[in-house]
């Protein structure tokens, strides 16, 4: 059943003892979003709280962890936030595929595996949709609420760079300001902060990075070795193959990075001139136009030699 | 004589024959605040135009060069727009100093050298301002005129980064994507996209960063040979100081600049911790607590050997 933000409020005003799920490898969204209703239902006087979430990053623990179940909490009522399948459950809300009673999300793809779904493509953000729904509830909007609002808007949209960006989006920051966080200092970890190893990643990837087709077409590589020399973890990595897409000129941008078996992923990013799921297809993988990945179990020279030759016929084929 | 925004909007409604001047080194929020008053002058029907600044750069010269004054042009009312001082006039402004109408800026600095002066040290980007002035002048808020306007608040508050960003900046924003401007386009062009000789010079940034005091100097250099080879211009090296700031740890971020003549310019950027200008005027340098410089007439090994103990004298002050 598909419902709006005012179905959405009114099921939640209704409901008591509710557990908020959020997705695995979990990002700023859906921790921003899980921890926003979980404070704004427990400022109504809900019993709420938030389901353990065993990736949870340094960085995001704030949001959610203060939140995790009592032992004898049992939980009446089951909301997903920013999941847009049951597949993406982590493995602690492997019992609740199939129960869940309110989907929210902002997922096109989300085909409504709740009792009740919320979901709104246009939202850069879901923590955008949960602003609605908190607002409907007549949930005060506190700093800490909107700071967990915050960082989901900003994190999903780039802090506002990326076409997901709408005009409520930006009004939804303002009222976050509004509400008294420091955004300027939010943004300054979240944005403008590397970590040494992230820096690390940050040099070899620009260190490595091989052009060809006349600067068409860019190929980074990331050996393990390195990976671990640095103590990269996975909020390190987070986001590095767009690296390569960012230099003027460059249609494909290919990062190889090696896991701990030796074996390969690949990543691919694409401008609007080149199709990323067209190119990984041809090796065994997939994903969208403009993002997309496989898997080798060769290792790192066959990998790139395959990668380059897919990439270089797409780039031939479309010319 | 200092004027609200009604009192602005009324100066500029009783004027005509008006000419916009922007600052040295134009940047997005001068060429943004001038491009969006000219247009919305000569949508009231206003003779407006926005005089010639020899330094703009292919970026933002869309803005302002299709808005310069025919030959015959007779100014009978000068503004200027995000310019702090007199002193930041470019060559081709000599002759109106002393002679401006009406200032429009941001700058707490701005002394108020115009007959008229609307200063707003709160507005993050001086477009904030001019769209409220361009409101209180009943124009259309077209998609040119907010292009304009966007371009201003997104480059001076590091797209909505910086913690100069308001509730009022996100209000502004979200106005300029309703009257429907790509701001995921123009976000991609503007933050998003790293010409080839920027994506050289910020590998050999990387390269050649140090580490001193157990990661809290970081200090960068940028060889003459290695700008010329890559090709990069002023735009290229646009705030690549901020660079060595970003890593965390690094209190003090210095970047030394190998100037054609050989003599070297640095750059001193600092986290809250430390006082840049302080570290700058050791060496007889100056500028702000964040951000200050400096300049040698020696080679670079001499300059470096001179900043890197300037910079541990003051970090070990500072502890």
């Amino acid at each position: 059943m598909i419902v709006d933000v005012a179905g959405a409020a009114a099921a939640l005003q209704a409901a008591d003892d509710i557990l908020i799920l959020t997705h695995r490898r979990p990002d700023g969204d859906t921790a921003g979003c899980a921890g926003a209703l979980c404070r704004g239902l427990q400022q109504i006087g809900k019993r709420a709280y938030i389901l353990e979430n065993p990736e949870i990053t340094r960085r995001y623990a704030p949001l959610i962890v203060p939140y995790y179940p009592p032992e004898d909490f049992v939980p009446a009522y089951v909301v997903s936030t920013d999941i847009a399948e049951e597949k993406l459950f982590p493995d602690t809300a492997e019992p609740y595929k199939g129960k869940v009673d309110l989907v929210i999300d902002h997922h096109g793809s989300n085909d409504g595996f709740g009792k009740k779904n919320l979901i709104r493509p246009d939202a850069g953000g879901c923590a955008e949709v949960l602003y609605d729904v908190l607002t409907a509830l007549g949930v005060k909007f506190t700093a800490d609420i909107a700071e967990c609002i915050y960082i989901g808007v900003s994190t999903d949209t780039g802090c506002f760079k990326f076409s997901n960006t709408t005009a409520h989006s930006h009004a939804v920051a303002a009222a976050c300001l509004t509400a008294g966080i420091d955004g300027g200092e939010i943004n300054r970890v979240l944005f403008e902060t590397k970590s040494r190893p992230r820096f690390e990643m940050e040099r070899i990837v620009f260190d490595t990075m091989e052009f060809h087709e006349n600067g068409a077409i860019a190929v980074a590589v990331l050996w393990r070795r390195d990976i671990d020399h640095a103590g990269a973890d996975m909020d390190d990595l987070d986001s590095i193959a767009s690296l390569t897409r960012q230099i003027e000129g460059v249609q494909i941008g290919i990062t190889l990075t090696e896991k701990p078996d030796g074996t390969v992923r690949v990543s691919v990013r694409t401008t609007k001139e080149m199709d990323a799921a067209a190119i990984c297809k041809k090796v065994g993988g997939g994903g969208h136009v403009r993002a997309a990945g496989a898997s080798f179990t060769c290792g790192m020279a066959e990998a790139k030699a395959a990668m380059l030759k897919a990439a270089e016929e797409q780039f031939h084929a479309a010319k």
